[in-house]
């Protein structure tokens, strides 16, 4: 059983921002894949965060190429170390002159930065790809997902000397539009109905470390303690955190339907939301429930899910076997179960299905990362 | 906050079975209003269990009459000591002699007990309140949540020697349609997308007891005890245990499916479901989308819920205060909440709603236990 994973198996929870465990090598002048001459310069900006981390990990992980990466974030966190490919770093403060040089930088410091920041390193010629919801639904800026949309940004590329804005969707979106966009292209989905089992992570470090924390003290019979969402998460779940608009859904459910009318170019689809946070350390669930415009039966659709890229499938009926979000943790596929004729639509035109995506990984990093791979 | 209360404010993590702490009399010879010469006498099959105790709780707090109660259960639990207000009881192994003079019996001992016990206890006059799955679909056995549908028992009454069986229907059932129903009366529900959080205790009391000794094994890094449910539970959740059916639908989801049809008298409400058990101890959430055949604006729908005998709305926007698992743990009252106008759906003939319901509670013990009363 993968329990250490759930909690441990990631830098978040080992101490201050040592770099992800990486085999030593064994000599000093062995010469790293990912760092190359004619790798672009990249930057990270929110380098201490939980996706800045993880950017790292991906980056390494991918062996992304770069001649020079520069670990950025605010003041606050400017002197702290970060060994990345045994190469030791120090945290540099954030400021316009960050970016001179700069080829692509990967942001995850929050929408204020990326408002006040972002521009400024496109001025100085760098590609941003930006992870917060600052320029998501600016026309001018592409939202993508690589295996959904790549076409959305083809004629932006790095090294050029020209900036631009290229905006990463929200976690949700990326893990459910990853398994609903095979089936849209195949049979176009018309309607949505989305029900998320949302993690810790979205809320970035400190939540998860949070949820740690209660966990302990609601078992030693302690009162918890509710820094990050103001009322206890252990043991509990409550509607989504983020703030809720004059109709009554939240900014995150407002994501998922805006987002995914952007992604798919379509204006017409129709999309619902209800947004969960779960106790749950890291990997996003979503039930949704699809009302196509064409027939759709359910073994074809599971060919189409086992046929596209960055989505597994687990579907398991005899052992009940179908995706969790532990499974998933620090994983890139998106995991796709639960496949089944909707009983409560006629014809074959609706399916039900469920989703798993690890929320920093897939919801994040790894997109902004395959992101900046198409630029290359 | 109420961390005790997740865990500890129920018996069943307390030891070997002791009675629900009562106030004690100072006076021995206090009479109470529930132990009465004129009440019914009653018994409690499966008393050991997590339902089984809830009965004697709900019984003790609703003052409900009798002049005798009899504490059943297996052999295997027989001879355990049970105190039920003030007095002293010796669990009794069940047998078909179990029922003699027995005007009410309350079951909670799973389905093969009350298939074959159920019949024998009616054939000795008894009216059988069951909790289990057994009878439920039985078209000649009414499924009854008193809110909704009292008029399907209207011809049953205890004491008359005349035995008859009573299902109860299933814990998501319920909790769905306490707040569906009102709802529907207005406005005809057509179809419904159910995707549920589902605790714990459903499964029973060991697998409240495993969530939390796994929970406490992955923090301090050892691996998960996984005899319950053979995955991990502890920060994770996974599609319903029940079996998987044909259609690929679990039986916790046709559950939902056929019992809404058979209590609204409507074989024609569409509905759809996705069962998700959560890592929460003993409450049931429900995020439900409802499609209409008639308008219906979600301040009518607020004002309807509002004033829905066991229902409570907690709707405040403004706090992002709404239904959670923990504040209706140990309540009586449904929760409903996030109820709003369903953007995927033209006109106003679709909401969105978030309900969450104790599952041992109003979910099998209390909705058992107004039966009952309606028996008298």
């Amino acid at each position: 059983m993968a329990s250490l994973s759930v909690l441990r198996h990631n830098h978040l929870f080992s101490g201050p921002l040592p770099a992800r465990p990486k085999p030593t090598s064994s000599s000093s002048s062995r010469i790293r894949m990912s760092l190359r001459e004619n790798g672009p310069s990249i930057a990270v900006v929110g380098v201490t965060g939980a996706v800045g981390q993880e950017f790292l990990s991906v980056l390494s992980d991918r062996d992304f190429p770069y001649r020079s990466i520069h670990m950025l974030a605010s003041k606050r966190s400017a002197g702290r170390r970060i060994t990345f490919e045994d190469r030791d770093y120090v945290v540099q403060e954030l400021t316009p002159e960050s970016f001179d040089g700069v080829d692509i930088a990967l942001f995850s410091a929050g929408g204020s930065i990326s408002k006040h920041f972002g521009p400024i390193a496109v001025n100085r010629g760098t590609v941003v790809v930006d992870n917060s919801s600052a320029f998501r639904m600016d026309e001018k800026v592409p939202l993508v997902i690589p295996e959904v949309n790549p076409e959305a940004m083809q004629n932006i590329k790095a090294g050029t000397g020209k900036g631009a804005l290229i905006a990463n969707p929200n976690c949700s979106t990326i893990i459910c539009l990853m398994a609903a966009t095979p089936l849209h292209r195949r049979a176009k989905v018309l309607r949505m109905v989305v029900s998320t089992y949302q993690a810790a992570s979205g809320a970035g470090a400190a939540a998860m470390e949070e949820l740690e924390l209660q966990t302990r003290e609601v078992l030693e019979g302690k009162p918890p303690t509710c820094k990050i969402f103001n009322r206890q998460y252990a043991f509990n779940l409550f509607s989504h955190n983020a703030s809720v608009l004059s109709k009554g859904f939240n900014e995150e459910e407002m994501k998922m339907v805006k987002e995914t009318r952007k992604i798919w170019n379509d204006k017409d689809v129709k999309v619902t939301a209800t947004c969960i946070r779960v106790p749950i350390m890291r990997a996003h669930a979503e039930s949704v429930n699809l009302q196509f415009e064409r027939p759709l039966d359910e073994d074809t659709a599971r060919d189409i899910l086992k046929n596209a890229p960055g989505v597994v499938v687990i579907d398991d009926r005899e052992s009940n076997h179908f995706p969790t979000p532990l499974e998933v943790s620090n994983k890139d596929d998106v995991a796709v179960g639960r496949i089944r004729q909707d009983l409560s639509q006629d014809g074959n035109q609706g399916l039900d299905i469920f989703v798993c995506g690890d929320q920093i990984r897939k919801g994040a990093a790894l997109n902004a990362i395959q992101i900046a791979e198409m630029l290359l």
